[in-house]
């Protein structure tokens, strides 16, 4: 490589994109950028106007000579890219707040990336990024595809199976248990290196390494008694006295809507009839960034961003595509295909686990042990409902919807399950071409 | 083989047993029993005697040169046998009712042989079950230990793991589909075949052949009008418009409780403040049979007894035995390790398929088509629940037994599992001498 | 089924097809064949005159209602047929004779079915397999595609991977198995139940039973002292002393081409200087077969065609064909996809294993134990070679042909691999119009 | 880590040490070892006094404050070691001259590593390597044992299925093949990287990056044409013309023993008749060293050394221990356990493949893609042979001995095989108290 690198961000009008032009401009010297486009949508250019001011400024500031451009053109954005990053959010934040109230009305648990709700954005999702694909093998064969839309793993595993496009599916919760381990064990966070297995949302860590030396017993222990993993958009529960122990694993905080499924329903069910649902705080949020962003004085990341929910995204995103550019050959925990890494898991299946990143992407390092059957059994009934939305969300195909939230744990009932996909269908019309 | 045989029935003082007489009676042309010993313990010696006195009189009354033994001396039943049946109930009725109201204090499914009260009675059932197959071992080392006790394919996967004895776990369910499909078309039973995989009372019938053509589609379509597989111990909801269609299998009776997990739950609810569980139910035709049992004059099996639940229970173990005598290589659906036939399972897992049996015993047979993934991710997430409740049988290890029912889809949180684990360990003291 | 039933044969001109016709006769009453067409090519309509006449005289004599046909016509011979039979022979005894010779010349086994000779008769025969089966999809989609064409394997393997014809593959070794172990034995052959495993010619017998018990260790013991499991077309070298009892199990004779590498090849190198190779001697065994057909007074199958070594063919191909179509649901060891019963070679591979017989084809059985090392070391090799061939057969592949002679145990050098594989298609340019 | 390092050499009396020394020395900056011990056996006792007097010279001359040992006390040694190595030769080059010898008897390769010599060793050196595991467990629990000994990969499987101890096994092949790729290309080693995979002895390159771009392609052509990956010790043949193009892979070195299998036993028999055996010319050479090593001027690796075939050795023993000392993660291709890695092969057998070297040891990357067939097949074999071998080195069971030999691609014949395993037990009963 060691080329000049166009970098293409789709979706670049999101909430979020200065936290990663923030990361550009920080660590310019080893992924010198030479061309950066932000592309959107029609009904999203307002916001990337926005965006690409205050982004504009921010690079102007720091005296970085990336070449900056915003556009509604996507095919002119990916052409000739060397990175197409994806953090797109099909039908808005609207859809997302329909896809957390549907579920909750039949009394399961509404989320954006997990269960029902995920999996309505998975439909709406699947056809864009194979659209994208699609542009990518005619106008820039040799790109990554560096995606974050969530759900991060079903889309993942859609492009590996649907497209010719090399890709890496990259999610925040691996650098943020690393920092948060640190924090915890108050050491420097270079020093924490994790192993953590499964696929995205539905992980645990196995094993803690602290400057070479296995704590993680220590750590599991710590946690037991602390408030756990906690992530700004996960109500914050305690996992039980003596679950970790039992566990000797420490689970991601998503696992909070299996393992805590009974409180974690109470509370969306309140907070549904009070303060609203968390699409809902994510609006206000996002207004007032907005209303930041468009500050004509402002030329830096403004501090309220951090509450937003994506600590470490930026991190995650330029360490990736640094350790591509660089070929570094150094180990990050995204999302690829199994290979085999995964005994439980079929080969073809999109896993989050430590690679090793280099020029050639990204490949699965084995783990120290297979994972136990305590997390087996879950990661493969939540697999075959991935499988199953992958294939509704490339054909349209209203069996294999209707089954998949059938098998779902926070489904779990074919009769609940019709009553869902049938709302769900009806509401997104406008964004399910394939059904 | 061709030698005198010797049966020992473990639990020959249960209300079935007449059944399995009556079987033993009808068929013992092809299966010339010499001897047959009905086994119980202490506490059912009344039982044990009324059941031994009424197969007395009619083996009498058929005039068949059996030799029947009633004895609490299990090791002289044992003692040279050629085949030894297991149909114990470990705690009795008593115990059952528990295993079903338990579960519902915290809002989940109470069953049998399913979910968190089928998990009850395995852990009381697999140290028991264990000593029997020791006693094999011993005395009886070529003997076949067929096994009716439910839930039979914990039970199985228990004896395959941790005993040398030659195991076949037997279940009515797959006899009766058959028995009901020549019902439903108007055929007779032997002209029907049926494709039926996956595990003890979590099966699909995947494949309907009649006269040795595929009438599967036919079958599935004409259930998906009717009332499906009823069998008298499980309630008859319908499965929901266009669900068999959709799944294009027919699902055994006992997968409404994951189907249709919700109505299942709310008429156990009903029936706990109502007319009471299953169990009671039960307890009240088993008083009646026993008093039908006692009568001196009877000398056939009462047809009351084909209330109790256990159609065809006779048919299927009779085949069995009568085919490994014969060395037949007839197929029939069993309880056999996996071996590679179901690709989502472990090949040590005990599953539920076509079998050749032979004098060798049983071996499954390749399936037209692996499971599709809308029963395989049901499938692996119970194996896994399983096979964490035979290591918690056997060890008494309370944290595999929490991330069992952890993980179980009738159960699917870690709060309630802990609950539930709680009140079974607590209720069940006297039967559960490994924890 | 149960309708009139409709064979063809192609290759029906073989000097075997009386052995199948007096099959078909004595059979008639389980297997009533009503339309029996046999059909060749335009070179072998002379024998397919002779053979069609004596096939005429002896289904008059035996007043079978069988309507019998010769033609030339393979699509008429095809057309709504119920199964079809290949039995051809592409280059005729001219190229098994060059197959045989070629790798004489570089020092390698010169074997019909085995090793460079089986290769180069696998690239003849795979384009006209593949056509047969086209025309099968397009005028009889439902037939059976029974094939006995050697390497009967690698041309399964090749209509299982590139047709979507229901194909079976047979031999006669499994049935002379059970044979001659009942002679060895002096007991009824019906009392005789194997175990083979393995692919076709390449194979072990792992398991004998004979009225039900298991005598295995016994016949391998006898087989060790006596000559083991003669065949007329092998050259009968004893195993070599003790050598049955370390490997515990009979292998198949045409392992003796790699157990007995050395004496073998030694064998085939005089045979070559003196009475000629097995190809010479089956022509003249020919010859004189047809002369005796040729006799309009012969009216039934003649002693001879014993000699020819084709010995229970008859019986092998009616078993498996009445069991279709009686939907007997018995044991046959046919040739059939893997399916995870042999778990050291790929799911869709070609083997040979017990397998039940039913109106839906062969499937086959999970195996006693799987394979020991000393077996399966062996199978992966050769069942990488057959892969490759098939590849090569298929696409005409010159690398995939050279990497399958290189890595093949009776070739195992890629010199010696080249210039056997450059004669081959030099000498059979106009039978492999895929090169 | 980080606390003094204490390493123990098993065999320190080799003439290789030297190369060791002259790493650490090199290295010491990174790998500040304080405490070396070499440790032989009292027939080893002379040269280990001079090996250790020279070690001491070049340690003095370079100033490095490591206190370095000799000792004939293999236990002193071990206890508290962090790494052991072993570069044993039990038998001596006495016995490695048998092993060359004996295959050619019988008309089949001798070879030190490769084949039914390897074999030969492997037997000696199993019990051996055990028994120094024991001590491990016993004496350094915590160490990581680093294995040279040929058949390293079998070494190392035998040591993975046997002891408890963390094991890696190490060669030079792959440092050497990236170092001649470097000079072909004329490149820095540094921007080269190769995916190598397959077994120790036994594996192919086929993916080539050059500064992170993939040049596999050109470098093969480029083989093709020249004389391959030369190394010292085996015969220089050319794979032959388009054989590499026709694989896609580079093969190593050893292969030649396969592919070109003819001309290498050509040019062995040649050289036993002749100049002798690889085992006489190295003894030549050993003895030159030694007469070097005993001069007491001398404080530095001599050139001479070189000569000897062990090229890159020092780099390859270096680099690993410094990367576990330092918890590196950095990217080296070693022997370790395949969980996955390799489709083809057993979960449990050792593979050679580029692995993450950390603190925790040495863990396999999954590859860009499986091997082909063309790779597979050989290697599922030859796997099959070290797997029954290693079950001999431990059991000393004849059967699978024989066994192991007669599967050998490189012997091939169950008679050859019987003759060969008679003589090597009869040759080396003094080093195989097993059997």
């Amino acid at each position: 490589m060691k080329k000049p690198i166009k970098v293409a961000v789709i979706g670049g009008g999101s909430s979020y994109t200065p936290e990663l032009i923030d990361g550009f401009i920080r660590r310019y010297a080893e992924l010198p950028i030479q061309e950066l486009v932000l592309v959107d949508i029609e009904e999203g250019s307002d916001k990337l106007r926005t965006i690409g001011e205050l982004a504009g400024r921010m690079i102007q500031k720091a005296g970085a000579p990336i070449q900056l451009s915003t556009t509604l053109d996507r095919r002119e954005a990916i052409r000739n890219a060397d990175f197409v990053l994806t953090q797109i959010r099909v039908g808005m934040l609207e859809a997302r707040s329909r896809d957390e109230k549907i579920p909750l009305k039949y009394g399961c648990i509404g989320q954006e990336t997990t269960g029902a709700g995920g999996f309505a954005k998975a439909l709406r999702t699947i056809p864009v990024i194979l659209d994208i694909c699609r542009e990518i093998e005619e106008l820039s064969p040799n790109a990554f595809l560096i995606n974050f839309t969530n759900p991060a793993g079903i889309i993942t595993e859609a492009v590996l199976k649907h497209a010719k496009v090399k890709t890496i599916g990259l999610c925040n919760l691996p650098i943020h248990t690393r920092m948060q381990t640190a924090k915890l064990m108050e050491v420097a966070p270079e020093e924490v290196q994790i192993e953590m297995a499964g696929i995205n949302h539905l992980n645990w860590t196995t094993r803690i390494m602290i400057g070479g030396e296995d704590r993680t017993k220590e750590v599991i222990a710590l946690h037991d008694r602390s408030d756990g993993l906690a992530v700004k958009n996960i109500p914050d529960h305690k996992w039980g006295e003596g679950f970790l122990a039992s566990l000797q694993m420490l689970p991601c905080s998503y696992l909070k809507y299996y393992y805590l499924k009974d409180k974690m329903l109470q509370d969306q069910l309140e907070d549904l009839s009070g303060k609203g649902t968390r699409a809902d705080a994510v609006r206000k949020v996002e207004d007032e960034l907005f209303q930041l962003y468009a500050d004509p004085e402002l030329d830096h990341k403004p501090a309220q961003l951090e509450q937003r929910g994506g600590a470490y995204y930026s991190e995650a995103a330029v360490d990736l595509i640094a350790s591509i550019y660089n070929n570094k050959r150094d180990v990050q925990i995204v999302n690829v295909r199994n290979d085999g890494i995964l005994a439980s898991l079929p080969d073809d299946a999109a896993i989050e686990v430590p690679c090793v990143i280099s020029a050639a992407g990204a490949k699965p390092i084995a783990l120290t042990e297979q994972l136990p059957l305590a997390a087996t059994g879950l990661l493969q009934v939540v697999k075959a409902y991935e499988q199953l939305t992958v294939h509704a969300g490339v054909t349209g195909c209203y069996d294999s919807a209707w089954q998949a939230l059938t098998i779902h744990p926070l489904v779990g009932a074919s009769s609940l399950a019709k009553a869902i996909l049938d709302d769900i269908l009806q509401d997104n019309k406008a964004y399910l071409p394939q059904f």
